[in-house]
């Protein structure tokens, strides 16, 4: 049979970007492409324990169906944490459950977005939440992100321009892929222009936690007293990716919508999933073992770094970050950016052409993303080098 | 900030039904409009067992980013189980795992349908299908069904007349809400008619294990050599809901692209859920398990079968089913069946109304769903005898 797939899904083609980390997806690899937590920070024994408890004290709510806004404890959990620690949310939001942070911006689309409407996102920008957008068929407009956070002026210029912006999709913490943290008075600027366009900010802060120097910035959804963020958390990166545990924080009125959305999506999440992240978060001290990762972490990425400059100084310029996982590095005009990521791979290093992050694949970008919390120290150190001699190639 | 909501998620209102279940849902009531196994076939000690034996031996892999695929052990058992005991599967097709069954309508949906595209289904049928088709934005017709399955007839016509049909949904095995299963004659023809006009047949069989008595029909999948069929299957009904594991088994070319729609949609499914099942299909007796819960249903099933014979014989009708989770009751036509539902959830008694499973709620029913696996025995029998006063008073 000759199958007609819909347009939606026809919009999302197998990317070049895919091809080569197809060549890369070899256990010989040098894994920078990736955004994995480092294996050494899963708290298993933790979570073993708990799993086990639960299902002896609590069998039959962790087996049987549950409600599609999640587990009730968890959920005021998540609030209260988010109120006290952040001052996020206030009388008229409400939390749910999702399947990771990425569910979180399908729902979001799913409510907001009808087909052809514009979602505008930082450029570049996370390829899982921009193949969410397009999977709704709505066009997508990139804003440049400079090193404290989208262009404000072509922002404004944007939504003056194209009547037909439903969202602003923003990562502010530590974006993915440029490590970049949107500065507060950015911040504030990007409020002001969406309550004076009356256009939806979807808020992602999956790295939030993920600071190793400077200080906290509030996130948007911290000042927002109108109702028209959509804030999304996940914690994928600070307990486990694999459980897919995720949550908003929106207007009840919008987490209606939501609810409705995700309960023709699956249902709901896995109860035993939310009920270990609830019994986590109450049992176990999460600060400490934040503490702990941004320790791992922090080391992993001036070790990064520190390579960088010695062995593609010259070659390469990046802004290093203050969190996250990445580092979004631009090649001298003199090297071909695909050739290169080509070649790397080659050679047994895996990093993401920067192409993949845009808005259109035909945007123009010398960049490209490495990740260092997947890779071991010996990793990062022998796979530096060799991007080195990949980048003396091309000279 | 007054909200513009997509045309998609506004087409999915808050029913009349849901503020119906609303009245029944507090601890009180007894519990007949759920679809929940019973509580006590869970095989919750095993599962703990397991659950701790992964997360020993392989914390990693239970704790990490998958694949979206699914874990590929659980993919090839079921592919090989499925091929085994059911003649289910070609050389062509692949199996992804979902977060249950209804993913797998979301995913279908997702990959096929544009807006406006028909969908034919069967009247009554799924309400949880159905809200999924609509959030696409799809037309729904709704065929008939009878005591052996939709009538092909109009389902003949229906094709002939509407050039916009993209699928077929049907759950062929003790269908929801209907409890009707469809003879091997009507499969086959439908499987033509699918064929003659290009649609695909998405079959869903949630329930095939749960036959108490006859025989066991081929599923419409067991003979699609030609690609044409999607076909969903759950573990929420044999080994537990609450963990959100279902599959698809579809042509590769259908798969690729419901893995990129699942991808934007949560990434994968947890995987710590997808290896307790692999393990416990490797670890246990599943047939055993299954008898078991035959069993315990079966018994179930005649209780209330019996109870509504002698408390309201003669008030109502319906088939006595061989297996599922259902009993579909028409009242007489002098007895008003939303007015009936309302007055037995006001007597502490939950059924849903007939209305929740039609392709439009304008669509004229007498009938109402009784489920008899979530309920005790003496619920049962209590819950019986409130109905058939509750239609007393109505005569």
């Amino acid at each position: 049979m000759n199958y007609v797939f819909s347009n939606r899904i026809s919009a999302l083609k197998p990317s070049a970007i895919r091809e080569i980390l197809k060549v890369t997806s070899g256990g010989r690899c040098i894994p920078f492409a990736a955004g994995n937590p480092a294996p050494e920070v899963f708290p298993a024994d933790a979570i073993e324990a708990l799993s086990s408890a639960i299902l002896k004290e609590q069998p039959v709510t962790a087996l049987q169906y549950g409600v599609t806004e999640g587990f009730a404890p968890l959920r005021e959990r998540i609030a209260k944490d988010l109120k006290a620690r952040f001052n996020i949310g206030r009388e008229f939001d409400e939390v749910i459950i999702t399947a990771g942070a990425q569910q979180v911006v399908d729902l979001a689309s799913k409510v907001f977005l009808n087909e052809g409407d514009t979602v505008i996102c930082e450029a570049p920008s996370f390829i899982g939440s921009l193949n969410c957008f397009r999977s709704y068929n709505a066009v997508l407009k990139g804003i440049p992100v400079e090193s404290d956070g989208m262009n404000i002026e072509l922002l404004e210029e944007a939504l003056n321009t194209d009547k037909n912006v439903k969202m602003i999709y923003t990562i502010p913490n530590f974006q993915n892929p440029s490590g970049c943290t949107m500065s507060l008075e950015k911040r504030k600027a990007l409020y002001a222009l969406a309550l004076k366009h009356n256009v939806i900010i979807l808020e992602d802060n999956p790295y939030g936690e993920l600071r190793y120097k400077g200080e906290d910035i509030p996130s948007i959804k911290s000042f927002d007293d109108e109702g028209i963020v959509i804030y999304a958390g996940s914690y994928s990166k600070i307990i486990s990716p694999g459980m897919r545990v995720g949550f908003s924080l929106a207007p009840a009125e919008i987490t209606a919508k939501m609810t409705v959305g995700k309960q023709a999506s699956d249902v709901h999440s896995p109860m035993l999933c939310q009920m270990i992240l609830d019994r986590w978060l109450n049992d176990y001290d999460t600060a400490a073992h934040i503490k702990f990762i941004r320790s791992v972490y922090s080391r992993k990425m001036e070790l990064m770094c520190d390579k960088l400059d010695s062995e593609l100084g010259g070659r390469i310029s990046y802004v290093r970050p203050e969190g996250g996982l990445f580092i979004w590095c631009e090649l001298d005009s003199s090297v071909n950016m695909l050739d290169f990521c080509k070649e790397a791979a080659n050679n047994d290093v895996a990093v993401v052409p920067g192409t993949a992050f845009m808005a259109s694949e035909s945007d123009c970008t010398n960049c490209f993303r490495l990740n260092f919390s997947t890779p071991t120290d010996e990793q990062i150190v022998r796979g530096i080098e060799i991007l080195g001699n990949v980048c003396k190639k091309f000279n």
